[in-house]
């Protein structure tokens, strides 16, 4: 199999001040090409050492992509450090990129300065795929061996928009070992308890090859993917069809989608084209659940809008949840999470609705732990709600709490259609 | 300077599933307390791999921090490798760790599984600590040479939770230099721009032998970070104070902070106590600022609540838009901002209000192009609105209006303070 590392370069990576996205999103992309990532490395912006680690990478690797140090405020410590390393004679400017640079600061008003044109200037021996969302170009290094180096900008969406034209440039170069991979996205269970659940339908995926792998994650629930290498691509396909069959007979609609999916993605593909409509009211979530929703592009086809009523006054006069209701049964209550659903829902004239009532932390009240949060979702066929406790921090509370809404929402609808 | 590296275990993070975040927390908790972090590493769940890489890294640092390979579903591969590698000659069960265990298990309503049992057993030559945030133990081992491996779990939480610690660890056995650091938020530039501005300050800080570092986010702006290694702290902090002065100077109030905040605890931090409140309409931005605002632990003294106007109807009906206006100048205007900022903070009785409305992609409309966004603020001096343009992805540009929207809001009240 063809192998990788990746290559992080820069002090702000090591002192802890970013972290570093790029790695995951390239590494995924080669996975998915059926280049086998071998190891991340993360270095300082000090130029011997970005030559030796990426010397050693080189000599055990195929391919080596490597991310940052090419900013305006840097020195061009990497590109020095590059030139050395492949032995460049010289420096040259590549039109394309200089074009690609006037463009850029002009579209957005600013004045093109010296540090912005020197981005342009790569090392003679390298070859360059232009950055069209950026100033700094992409450059390739080619070892006589013929193992590559790919240098990328550090900023995220740089990296990433260059990456289609790095993959084809790979593909090029290198003979790929086919990979045939399966994500299914579960929400609903601990990690250890998924586990003990499917544990005999797990032993049975060895005789057939598939290798499975775990990747629990606060807001999507717990990703399983399940991998063949080499073989033909219809024949894995098969094998795992095969497989799935027995998961989806002991998790049923606790699978909540067979893609690499989000739990908003798939509200928004029940919602799409149905004529239906959606609307939510947070308290505890303060703003989450709606922020999720509308990440998904096309959300305003479905999505009216929301009520975030952190204070009372706001869930009684906004959202019409009658004062008794909050006095008899607390803010952190069934009714209110029923009331708050059904008060959104009545305001903005949506088919459904999702509210959430509780308590993120840090600290509890008189009746209920923190942790705690009542979800409610409202709808053409009445009210339902649930109470969810979890035992984690702020941050991590209010994650849960807006995914088992969405989760909650989505059974809702589920049901709803059929 | 005592050296570490920053070793993450797991072929979940190799083939891009998860990104890794607990590299950059402990780097940064190992920085502030003067440990240099010459590296981080991510290697796939491969005994040979660990015992030949973590040996590497132990050469050429004093610390090595790795985390994973620790959880129930795993072959507690890395256990066994650590025990290979420093030569254990058995297993021992931890009995604090055990009772945690149970304790957990219990509080959730879980069974004690078999595969949890075996989280409280170790290598019979590790120290541990007591992992209270979940049930693998964290595993001290040392070297005849006196370097030194800290294993921690893999899940962020639970890392993290047992960083003091570990820290506290590293303090005891290690002689640690000084180093001073000091961080400056601001709002309002692009890197190139801040760059050039500061240029000849920037040049200043070398005779003064401060270090600076640029660091930009999409939601906090740009941190500059100033540091000093070695010396007396009362006159780093000297040197550091005399340099801010004329920092101050050149930026005014685009300095939102002088600690490393974000938007939203700075806004925080001028409301509370005041007995001041605050609203949020927002439309592009889906529900983003109201979620942000609330992040904030204590958000409730100040915060009353949002409305997320995503149709046209909830702009009219719930927000109180006139549809003259809205027809007159177009959904996305000055116009349209201004009454929707009125609007939330007439519903719920606010002091202030934020308000978005701009159209974050993919496209735009026959107005505006994609990436403008009209923001308001409204409070008892009037109201206010300003029009930004992005040139990002829909994610980015989402996170670009909100935080811009903090920031208005921010420079709006400390006007109204003075």
């Amino acid at each position: 199999m063809v192998k990788a590392s990746i290559c992080t370069i820069g002090d702000e990576i090591l002192i802890g001040q970013i972290v570093d996205t790029n790695s995951s999103h390239i590494s995924l992309a080669l996975e998915n090409c059926g280049v086998q990532v071998t190891r991340m490395i993360s270095i300082p912006d000090d130029h011997a050492d970005i030559i030796t680690s990426l010397a050693r990478e080189l000599d055990s690797n195929d391919i080596v992509i490597s991310t940052g140090g090419l900013g305006p405020t840097k020195d061009d410590i990497t590109k020095n450090a590059l030139a050395e390393l492949f032995g460049a004679k010289g420096w040259k400017t590549h039109e394309g990129q200089l074009r690609i640079v006037h463009e850029i600061l002009h579209s957005r008003g600013l004045d093109v300065l010296d540090i912005n044109l020197k981005q342009a200037e790569v090392p003679d021996c390298c070859e360059v795929i232009e950055n069209h969302h950026g100033t700094a170009p992409i450059m390739i290094f080619t070892r006589p061996d013929g193992h590559k180096l790919y240098s990328l900008p550090g900023v995220p969406h740089e990296a990433l928009g260059a990456l289609d034209e790095v993959l084809a440039d790979i593909k090029k170069h290198f003979k790929l070992d086919s990979i045939y991979h399966k994500t299914i996205m579960v929400y609903g269970f601990a990690e250890s308890a998924l586990s003990q659940l499917i544990e005999p339908w797990e032993d049975s995926l060895k005789s057939l090859g598939i290798h499975l792998a775990y990747l629990p994650n606060t807001s999507t629930g717990i990703r399983l993917r399940l991998s063949l290498f080499g073989g033909e691509e219809s024949a894995n396909a098969l094998k795992v069809e095969k497989a799935l069959s027995g998961l989806r007979e002991i998790l049923g609609d606790n699978i909540y989608s067979e893609q690499d999916e989000t739990l908003e993605s798939v509200i928004g593909r029940l919602l799409r084209g149905s004529g239906k409509t959606l609307s939510a009211a947070e308290s505890c979530t303060g703003g989450m659940i709606s922020h999720m929703i509308t990440t998904v592009p096309g959300s305003s086809e479905y999505y009216l809008g929301s009520v975030t009523s952190y204070a009372i006054a706001v869930k009684e006069k906004v959202l019409g949840v009658p004062s008794e209701t909050i006095e008899a049964n607390g803010v952190v209550s069934s009714e209110v999470a029923a009331a708050m659903a059904e008060g959104v829902r009545k305001l903005t004239g949506s088919t459904y609705a999702v509210s959430t009532t509780g308590l993120a932390g840090p600290g509890g009240d008189e009746r209920n732990p923190e942790g705690t949060v009542w979800i409610g979702v409202s709808g053409p066929h009445g009210t339902i709600t649930k109470r969810f406790q979890y035992h984690n921090d702020r941050k991590r509370n209010i994650e849960r709490f807006a995914a088992s809404a969405l989760d909650l929402l989505r059974r809702y609808i589920l049901n709803d259609k059929q």
